[in-house]
């Protein structure tokens, strides 16, 4: 039993900015962060919330992310936002780029965001929700340290890359929110598995020679099973052409690590398209969506991506999350 | 023993041409569909080559497609072009979209083409394909009718949809260039059983309550199993969204089969994105494909998706393809 503490969003984010500003970040990155943070925790991801608080913090005081960075950003075409994070936080540099990308896609009907020296981006769909709830079809791409093999072969090459769309909805909550990796299970699972000594299932991971193995350690050392075998390779080098190659980001085969304090600044990259859907359907989007959602929650039992976690949300606001005890402790040792 | 013929790919196109236009298609709307016949023949995708003449044919007669449509093209914001098929073929109405599309990609560093009342497009790498080798880096989805069936549900509302990507290369040839559907095989795979009586092996195809089967009829009758799982009917999702929301085009759900001559027009559509690595990648991309490309190169076995349908196009070129005389035959019949 996970002994665990109700916190309000706005709670969770004021501890997560306190903590991230201790440790040398400045307020302007550290306040996207914190509010990714809340909101991933409300969206019930508490993987990628609160408990990379201490891990970002370590980050900021070992260099692996300059807390004080000011990303740079351009336009370098008249679709095309760029922005160079600095090797500062993924976050900060998003929200400089949406700033720009969200008028851009109204104006022109699409628009791209190109962001290189980054970071991990945490939950990915947290910001193509944004681009929904502004009313835009949202697409977007992060790369990660490379640990899936290229069909045919054992050694890693990319990332477990995930991408997310979200499609504006009728009540300002996205219609469908689809974010996935490219890979059967996320490699935090694995490593979960290899620090509690239990066996994983056959599928999750292969060993150094590409076959299939129970042991998470070897499966660490070896490479993350891509989802549908060479299809899950296929979305892997989709997210790595656009979040790196697209970007001039590092390719996952030379970033360094998103966890540990080695190797420097990953300088990862990510990728989103804005598309504004009364430009391309007219009046007809909202109906097709629709339509769509209905046959699929006309049938008992059945869902769309992103309904768990929208389900989860709106509890959140009303009740708060509760919050791992140990967590909070950690955090609050970093506040001192 | 298939008994096959060694035919030119310009013998190829020009008999495509020959019946599309003996069935009542205008020359304006069957060139697109000739030339994109020989090429498929060339990249050894037989399934969707000269087998497809006799069903576009018949198509044509039946009113299922329009063969003397003309497609109306808009430019209704400065990053959007879109196209009315008008229930003609696919391959002139993006051909119409990729004049507007290229030197607009160029000039705003991207754009998209969104295609409605559309038809079957073949191969859709064969699209992504050229907008690779103008330099640009093409993304495309096209739907289909409903054969995939929504996580926990068991009725179909999605097709086996598939996704394309194509990144430019150095000599002119896509460096990359993936194109895969959602399902784990090709629905065309299952009727192929179905037609010859054999089983089909467990996790192709599922029955009308979404328990595997090994009986291509019933599974034809209940749906095709998505590629890993939730992930599959998300990438068909994703599909689903661009090709038909983000156009307007007839969702899956209600579009007409697209073999047989029931039904009407099929009204799907074609998402196309187009962007220049220039604008977003400075001049890293082709660096930064060139070490991903080296890196999956390097290792004994191991291969881009790509890799045979170019090795295969190559061959094409200088010896021809063979092609089955059953086929040349059912088409030799249409000549009259």
């Amino acid at each position: 039993m996970i002994e665990t503490k109700t916190l309000t969003l706005a709670e969770i984010e004021d501890l997560s900015l306190r903590a991230l500003m201790e440790a040398g970040t400045r307020v302007e990155n550290a306040r996207p962060l914190a509010k990714a943070t809340a909101a991933t925790e409300a969206d019930g991801v508490a993987s990628h919330g609160l408990a990379y608080i201490p891990i970002y913090c370590e980050h900021v005081q070992c260099g692996k992310v300059d807390g004080a960075a000011h990303p740079v950003v351009d336009q370098p075409r008249p679709g095309v936002v760029t922005v160079d994070a600095a090797t500062g936080f993924a976050h900060p540099a998003i929200d400089a780029g949406f700033e720009r990308l969200i008028p851009l896609a109204r104006q022109q009907g699409i628009a791209a965001l190109a962001i290189r020296n980054s970071y991990n981006c945490g939950v990915l769909g947290y910001h193509t929700y944004r681009l929904a709830q502004a009313g835009l079809l949202g697409i977007g791409f992060t790369n990660a340290p490379a640990s899936i093999a290229p069909s045919g072969g054992a050694k890693p090459v990319v990332g477990t890359n995930p991408f997310s769309i979200a499609a504006p909805g009728a009540d300002g909550e996205p219609a469908v929110l689809i974010d996935q990796s490219a890979s059967t299970i996320a490699k935090s699972e694995v490593m979960k598995h290899a620090r509690e000594c239990r066996p994983i299932p056959l599928g999750w991971a292969l060993d150094a020679d590409g076959t299939p193995t129970t042991d998470p350690e070897i499966g660490l050392k070896g490479s993350m099973a891509p989802s549908g075998g060479y299809k899950g390779v296929g979305v892997a080098l989709l997210t790595e052409m656009m979040a790196a190659a697209m970007t001039g980001a590092t390719l996952g085969l030379e970033a360094s690590p998103f966890s540990g304090t080695k190797g420097g600044p990953p300088k990862t990259g990510q990728f989103f398209i804005a598309i504004d859907p009364g430009a391309t359907a007219g009046g007809d989007f909202a109906d097709r969506i629709a339509a769509l959602a209905a046959a699929i929650h006309a049938q008992d039992g059945a869902h769309l991506p992103g309904d768990g976690r929208k389900a989860k949300r709106q509890a959140a606001a009303r009740n708060g999350v509760a919050v791992n005890v140990a967590t909070l402790a950690r955090i609050e040792a970093i506040l001192g």
